[in-house]
């Protein structure tokens, strides 16, 4: 087989890139849901509604540090004729009085205390006088004063959250707080990730004069695990037929989405879109985007397979634009780019072509926007360097020096939210 | 002793928050540093520079899938006169060709192969054609045409990330490609949680009438690793002196930083304050901020120690204004907020206190930022409920509605950047 041969089953039509996101995403729909403790919940995508089964407060209770009376016992109290009452006790938080209240008596309260049925306010403790069993009140409570009632933060019944909420730290407290101590959130998911190339060694290694060490494995694993999946399956395999159709055998049963990285392009050992097109469906391969233009999407037994290039910065870059909003919506999260953006005047033109979605790394200075210039795609430290990207969409020859762009930062990862 | 013994050694004088604040920062520094593996890097902080000990690449090598050649050999080539070349052999990425190349020969390349001696030059596929052992070359090509040559990306010597970097993970595998396997990085602060209180029952636990699930733990664990903490010694403690102080020892000699939630009022049973002031320094106790009054700030054996009030909302409030920060400066992040800002008019006004910061929380409806009426601090689901929050710092007596204000946005928190 020529290079030709090769060639003409290669790229015959590069796909529109957001056409190409667009047909991966729409057919990706949120895993199956899992029970979880409350201790693993904060930042999980919730599957069902959420109904309190309980008040809370479950009783009526002390918002302030005091004694606790019936209200309308204490009219007319004033420093200049305080009105007294007999103290009989006190309660606690968790520690409640013993007994009802009877006219004329008192309870010394903490905030957070039972209130002893017969009561209904509390004095704060500043405004009366404890002097043996007796408590001079200077001050008159209405009812209900310092009371903080049952069910007054959240009433039994009331819908906490709905399906789809991704939840807050807070949000964790407050099904605490009700008493549930497990969830029903969108499973994470799985994400097989199988590098090929025989000219890659496993972070570590020592190295011999032509071969390098893999580090889209490395980088790949901190990108899936950002965006809310669980590497699993994490395979360096050699440039062999057998053994990348056996890796994806193997993926397509253990695993949510199956990323390759590396031979996705259209060279002689690039088994990968031929074996993904055999053993189930390549929707894609070749996008018409700068770099990561030999991105290949796929399904296999109704996982999604994305063909990442071996290329660190193709990787990158195209893990971003497919790879990540498939895995977030897997697990229930926003499609939406997660880096956060600022809109800025571009320092000097950045040049595109016409059908072509670019992906240019920027820095920012003194607040214009510098495009990077780089020889190719091939050249990882620009990605370091950078401060963000800026992207041309395929309708766009691009943009003139001074032109405000949007600039995605790198640095500031917004957490997604919920859909 | 009476409550109102319990008073006077009390809140004598409330703290301006934002100047406890610095009190408790400016004492702080980023922990000492640890060597880890690359693959726990992503997002941690380097604790010293970090210079490439290698070439990348590491030898010239194809960037482009193609022909092999002396660029010279190839002047006047075209589509009508090609220029013939004696195929020789292969080179794939990790496997060599054997030898130097000779005048007048080519070897098959492919992106990422290793060019053979003698070849300085690429020609693309698709400027040649194969014929047996010939290959036809339709295209000249210069020297160093799609090659990339050893040490483009980075050069030996080169510094490549600076101390106080936060990994992101193109770093990391750019930290791979020089071959680092790994890093020295800040240490992640561990942190101690002692929670007390009575009435607290921890998550899961069947409910008895007064008793109450610990909301607090749960959330602060979240919150902790959110912002780069690890929870250790995590105590659900009784009100009793003994053990608090048991715990409190036991913390300071292992966690970086300690919380204590509940007992920092001054109510009776609240030891903490007066363990602190007694096992070392009792910085702050009190600060004029709405919720959160009770919060306190000290020191144990060189430790910060952090009273967070007991009631969930001051203590998610007083965790986020200065818990927070204090970790991720331990860990050598920024201290700067960690949610996203965005600015919008007030649909009604906002009354604060001269003197005290305010943290209100609010709702975003139609570009309006609606405050959220609450009769006080201990409704949990106002946070729930709330978009995010808006500061009303001490020397500000509110906002008229129809004003900007800037509102913190809980469902957006934006992964701290390096300081």
């Amino acid at each position: 087989m020529t290079l030709e041969d090769v060639r003409m089953r290669g790229f015959r039509r590069r796909r529109d890139a957001p056409e190409a996101r667009q047909l991966l995403l729409e057919r990706i729909e949120p895993l199956a849901s899992e029970e979880i403790s409350l201790w693993e919940a904060s930042g999980r995508v919730l599957a069902q509604d959420v109904t309190s089964p309980r008040d809370v407060p479950y009783f009526d209770r002390a918002a302030m540090d005091g004694y606790a009376v019936r209200g309308e016992e204490t009219f007319g109290a004033s420093n200049y004729s305080p009105i007294t009452f007999r103290l009989v006790g006190e309660a606690l938080p968790g520690r409640a009085f013993s007994r009802a209240l009877l006219p004329g008596e008192t309870v010394r309260i903490m905030t957070g205390a039972p209130l002893p049925p017969g009561a209904d306010a509390v004095v704060r403790a500043e405004w009366a006088m404890e002097q043996g069993t007796l408590v001079h009140v200077l001050e008159a409570v209405p009812p209900g004063k310092y009371v903080s009632r049952r069910g007054e933060d959240v009433a039994a019944g009331t819908l906490l959250f709905s399906r789809g909420r991704k939840l807050r730290p807070q949000d964790v407290a407050l099904l605490a707080a009700v008493n549930l101590s497990h969830v029903r959130v969108i499973r994470r998911p799985r994400v097989a990730l199988i590098i090929t190339g025989d000219e890659l060694l496993p972070l570590g290694s020592p190295l011999n004069d032509y071969r390098i060490i893999d580090c889209n494995s490395v980088m790949l694993d901190a990108l899936i695990r950002r965006d809310g999946g669980i590497p699993s399956h994490m395979e360096l395999v050699a440039d062999q037929r057998e053994a990348i159709r056996r890796h994806l055998e193997e993926a397509s049963r253990s695993a949510d989405i199956i990323l390759i990285s590396g031979g996705s392009s259209v060279g002689r050992e690039d088994y990968a879109p031929l074996l993904v097109a055999e053993m189930g469906e390549l929707l894609v391969h070749g996008v018409a985007m700068r770099p990561s233009s030999p991105t290949g999407l796929g399904w296999i037994a109704g996982r999604p397979v994305i063909l990442l290039p071996g290329n660190p910065v193709s990787c990158l870059c195209a893990y971003d634009y497919f790879a990540g909003p498939a895995i977030r919506r897997l697990g229930g999260l926003s499609t939406d780019w997660p880096y956060l953006q600022v809109t800025l005047p571009l320092a000097a033109k950045i040049a595109s072509e016409l059908g072509r979605l670019d992906y240019v790394r920027v820095r920012l200075r003194e607040n214009m926007v510098e495009p990077i210039a780089a020889s190719g795609a091939s050249i990882l430290s620009t990605t370091t360097q950078a401060d963000g990207f800026v992207l041309v969409p395929p309708d766009c020859e691009g943009y003139s020096a001074g032109q405000k762009v949007s600039v995605y930062l790198y640095d500031q990862y917004v957490s997604a939210p919920y859909r």
